[in-house]
Order: C-alpha cells, then structure tokens, then sequence
C-alpha cells in the first residue's frame, strides 16, 4: 500500500463530494465522536444539531476536528482531516445571515441526499426539539490517498500468526 | 426520524460485523480523528498503526473515542460510540501473548476484508516501517439507531429557506 498526500484542492473536492463524516469534539482530554452530515464552502463547513453531549462539549471548547473518508478497502481509500473551531449559529441579529445561509447550503445538501422527505426535516414540527445551526471554521485542511501496492499484487498468501 | 438506544449485544454484533470505524485521540483538548481498522472481541478493539501523530497523541494521553456506524441514509442508520484506553502492545515478554493474539486477530479480520493480498500487510517487509500493535481497552459502549420516521414519508415537499 502506498499513501500520498492529497494536494488542497483534492481534499476540497471530496468533502464537497461527500457532505458526510465524523466530528470529534474533547472536554478534559476526553475525546468523543459522532457522525456529521455537513455541507462545506470555503473555509467552512456548516451542520445542525439537536442539544446534547456533543454541543455541551463544543460550547464548553470550540477545538473540534472532522474527518471524511471514501474507504473501498484497507489498501484503498482517501481520507480528508480538518481542524477548525466551532461557532453556533443562534437565531439573532448578529448571526441571522450565517443562519440564513447555513440553512440554505443543508438544504440543498438535503434534498441532494433524499429530496422533499429530507427537506421536510429543516422545516420545524410542533414538539420537535428545537436544531442547533453551527459552522467549523477551518484552520487546516489535510487530505491522504492510499493506493494498493502493485508488488503485493503477486505476493504469496500468508497463515496467521499462532 | 426516530432516533432510539440499541442494547449491548447490538451494539457488540455492529462492531464485530463493522471492523472499520474512526479513532478520536486529543492533546491539550485539541481532538483528532482518523479511520480505524479494528478486530473487535469481548471488551476490546485491537488495531495496528504506523507510527505518527495519534500514536504519538495516544502515549501523551491514552482516553480515546472510536465510532462505528452503517449509514444508509441521514434517516436511516447505526451509530456505536466506544470509550475506552489506548493499550500499546511491544514485542516483550509482558505483550508477547496479548500481541500474538492481536496479530492473529487481525490477521483473520484482513483476510476476511480481502484475501490473502490483506494479510501480506501483517508480514514485514525490509524497510517497511514498524506496525505499532495496540489495543483499545473498553470502558464504554453505547448505540444509537435512526429510522425514517413514517409519518414524513407522506410529508409535502418545502422549499429551502432563502
């Protein structure tokens, strides 16, 4: 197996492509990581979620990392790392027109996914919990591609180790 | 959607069907996530790594997250969260069993993804960098399932916020 880095644009392309991953967030050292979908332009990504573990911990440290892969096997994937800080979106003045524009890319990011059923979730229901509208702001992007080695191609089998 | 609490043992069978997942390591509340591939049994996961930045991170700081899931959709999936300790596992006479029960773990789990052509990956090679064997010490599993919720099946389309 080889592993090359991705050049920037690369790695801007897959995680435009994929709008799925993995967001890690830590208090005390501890790390913890959830599922993300996202929708990503410039130097952001943008994401909703409802109140839990996960905001508690990024209200409390904003040093967040998200990792996005497309993995067709061990020797064969690519995987794309930011680091960036988190900063909530509340439904105020200061913050209207990055929640308006945040809602909008997740819309269309939605109804990409799965149409009319998926933008019905952006759309509040009575009851429902209310959604915390988020971005990342990107600090560093790094993107690495493995590739199977040709050599091991033709390598012999090997029995396990007993 | 209908988001609800798997039980252990469904949580267990995921991780043990999944083998792939994502490791959260941190430093100085810095997180850092990067794509795992894990044997998992009883109440540990056992991986290998090259030496680099979550090994490094790991020795400073052994609380790690790992994150397994099956997405369907963003309506429809499996999520399992794991908190546990980072274990590494030398070739010495206090490793030497846990190390060998790694590697054969490992080894069935590299077959299974891809043949023999996987399981040359175990074997070393000159001038191969030195897998790192390590284990990730269990402390916590819990899982999460989403399904569609059916009542927005039959939801009208809406259009995304402008």
């Amino acid at each position: 197996m080889q592993i090359s880095e991705m050049s920037h644009r690369e790695s801007r392309a897959l995680l435009e492509g994929l709008g799925i991953g993995r967001l890690a967030c830590a208090r005390e050292n501890q790390p913890y990581v959830v599922p993300i979908f996202f929708a990503y332009e410039e130097n952001r990504l943008y994401a909703l979620s409802t109140l839990g573990r996960k905001i508690e911990w990024m209200r409390g440290n904003p040093l967040v990392c998200v990792q996005a892969d497309e993995v067709r096997s061990y020797f064969e994937w690519k995987s794309v790392i930011v680091l960036g800080r988190y900063e909530e979106l509340p439904d105020d003045a200061a913050h209207g027109k990055a929640r308006g524009h945040a809602i909008t890319l997740l819309s269309q990011r939605f109804q990409w996914w799965q149409g009319a059923f998926a933008a019905d979730r952006l759309r509040a229901h009575a009851g429902d919990p209310v959604p915390v509208f988020f971005s990342i702001n990107i600090t560093e992007i790094t993107g690495h591609r493995a590739e199977p080695d040709p050599a091991a191609l033709t390598a012999p089998a090997v029995e396990p180790q007993e």
